[in-house]
Order: C-alpha cells, then structure tokens, then sequence
C-alpha cells in the first residue's frame, strides 16, 4: 500500500494512526500543500486523485480517497484489531464522534478555507486565527458534551480500545493546541487523548515523525 | 422513529431521504434553527443531543446524530433496499463520495459558518455568497471529477440504484442552485440530481415539502 500523505494533513494523521493499529506496512508518498503552488494541484496528482486532496491510499492499485471511508475499508479489508464496534449502535456513535471532527471541525480549518479568509476575504492574522480557535473550541465542546454524557465512553471515545473516533480525536486535539485554542474545560477529551499517546501507533502517525515533516 | 429535523438543513434532508428510500415512517419534530435565537440550542434540546446540531434520530429512545452515521445505521438495522454497495472497494467509493460533500462542501456553508461571517468577520452579503458559491462550484468540481472518471457511475452516483451518495448529492444541488452556483461544467451531476428527482423519495424529502416548511 501507498499513502499520498502530508505530514501537517489532520486527515493523513488519521489514516497513518489506522495503519499503525491494525500494523499495516505502507510506503508514504508526500504531497506538499505549499510548496510548487501545492503539489496536490498538480496534473500528475489530480489524474491519480482528481479530487486534488490528501490523503489518498493506493491499494495495489486502487486508489481510495476521504479519511473516514479510507479507515472504513481498511477496517473491513483487515479486520483486525477491529476499529469499530461490533454492534450496530456502537458503530452509529463511533462514526458521529468521529463526523463530529470530520465533518463539524476540521473542514473549517482546512488551509485552502484559511488562505480564503486571508487572501479573498483580506481576514488579518488575528481575525484568522479567532476563526480557526472558535470553531475547534465549539466543535470540541460538543464532542466533549457527548462523550461525558454516555457510559460507552471509556479508556477511549468508544470502550477500552482505540478505535475511529480516536483516529480523529487525537489529529484534532494536536492542531488544537498547535492553534493555542483552550482546552481547559475538555477533560475527557484530554485524558483520552492521553491515553492514546501512550500508545506507539499514534506517537509514530505525529507530523513530526513523518519522513516529510519540517 | 423520530427525525428532529428542520426543513432547509441539508444534512437533515439528506435522512430524509435515506427514510424514505427504505420505506420507514418517521415522526418529524422540527427544530427551527432560526426562531427563538435557535431551538437547538435551548437547554430542552441539549439535554437530548448536547452537540446542538440537527438532524437527530430517535429510534426507540436512542439517540442517534451525525446524518452520515444515521444513514449507516438505518442501513445495518433495516437492509432492504441497501444504500451501501456489498463489496468494500464499492462501499468506500460510496462513502468518499458522501463525504466529499459532507466533509469538504457542506460544513463551509452552514448557518452558522455564514452568521460568523457575517457578525463576526463583517463580510457583507456579497462576499458571503461569493464564499458560498465557491465552496460549492470547487466542491461539485471534484465530485464530477470522481464520478466522470469512474465506470462504477451508472443512473446514479454508483450504480443503478440509488444510496447513500445520491441521499448527499441531491440536497447539495438544491443548495447550490438556491445560491445561484454555476453547475453547467458538472453534467454528470444534473443527470444524476434528475434521476433522482424522478422518485417519489427524494421529492417527498425535499424541503418545501415538510410540515415546518416556510
């Protein structure tokens, strides 16, 4: 398998902390966001991935794309460890945990909505960066919300074993301080992202373990 | 069932016609998002899903959110007709299909995104539809892309019936053409938006067709 990867990607993050759980080998293939006006706009990429964005997995050529389903096929592909539950229930919650950073976060925070706001909206870095604060503080607060209101939570979002909400989790709460955005009535959602650090498959999936890290 | 749902979300929409596909009746409770500073946020609806968001499920008191991780849900636990294909490569072109608008079109164009625009940055309406428009035409762009590219596209998004990627797609095209986005560039999209416009369920879902309608 190869990932086309970034290393600073919240997305990439996710999918390389799968591969780690389930110790999947896989080549990484760096995508440059910035660098040559964004290497993923380059035609070579877009006629791999014609979406033009990180991360993409090549599985023996068959190209997937999109974190969420990425781990998903990976999940049913290599079914163990599970990173889902075994129930119907349980796996509705792990995947809107994990919607809830996918879907409800990190888009807002994305460089191409941040270069927007900079470059056709004329945002000044302080307005830019309150943006980017609010929306991890908001959308975190309701992650927070639901995962201290349920007894399913546990060691981790779902239980005692990491699965695909902390494949989100931890990505976010990385670029969440990386942002200086207040994580002080969060305390769940830092225990566990504790919990997952002690663990080798999210400490070797970090941006600054990566082969193209800066 | 009940869908806590309001008329114009999109993400609601999108349940709806999951609902309606499988044939399953649902209660509506609409959850007006502009009214009274905003149901969803008023304690009795927190209490219930304390994210905030809509839509919600509830089945049989279980609260279910996120309305990709409904749909999945609703098609573990009622299978017939399926909205996912039955092989893994299918079932993840599907879901990165969904998630291409869940993830990277939607999220920049919700309310509350364009109210923090609008009150927060001071973008005037201008501005603020030309960011709404642009998430949209750059988004569809890569949806189009996706599906142009692929044998696996038949009357609909994969395939000859109709699933989880269509109950996506067909609330994003009624947006964008609220919105005035330009679509003409995206043939496959309309064909496909006017297939779907042929059954029963997806009209029945649209949103000048529920009860809360305005």
């Amino acid at each position: 398998m190869k990932l086309y990867t970034y290393f600073r990607s919240s997305a990439a993050y996710r999918v390389r902390i799968a591969l780690n759980l389930k110790g999947l080998p896989c080549e990484s293939v760096p995508i440059h966001l910035v660098k040559d006006g964004g290497q993923h706009r380059k035609p070579e990429y877009l006629a791999l991935n014609p979406a033009g964005l990180v991360p993409a997995l090549d599985d023996d050529g068959r190209l997937l794309t999109q974190s969420l389903a990425i781990i998903e096929y990976l999940d049913e592909t290599h079914p163990e460890p599970p990173l889902l539950p075994a129930d119907a229930p349980g796996r509705a919650r792990a995947r809107a945990l994990a919607q809830a950073i996918a879907c409800d976060i990190h888009p807002l925070n994305n460089l191409r909505v941040l270069q927007y706001l900079k470059h056709e909206l004329g945002v000044d870095d302080a307005h830019k960066d309150a943006w980017y604060r609010h929306w991890v503080e908001v959308g975190l607060a309701a992650v927070e919300a639901t995962l201290v209101h349920d007894a399913r939570t546990g060691r981790f979002c779902h239980g005692d074993t990491p699965g695909l909400a902390d494949c989100c989790l931890v990505p976010q709460v990385f670029n969440a301080r990386r942002f200086g955005a207040k994580l002080d009535g969060m305390p769940t959602i830092l225990r566990i992202a504790a919990a997952c650090d002690e663990l080798e498959a999210f400490r070797q999936a970090a941006p600054g373990r990566q082969p193209d890290a800066e």
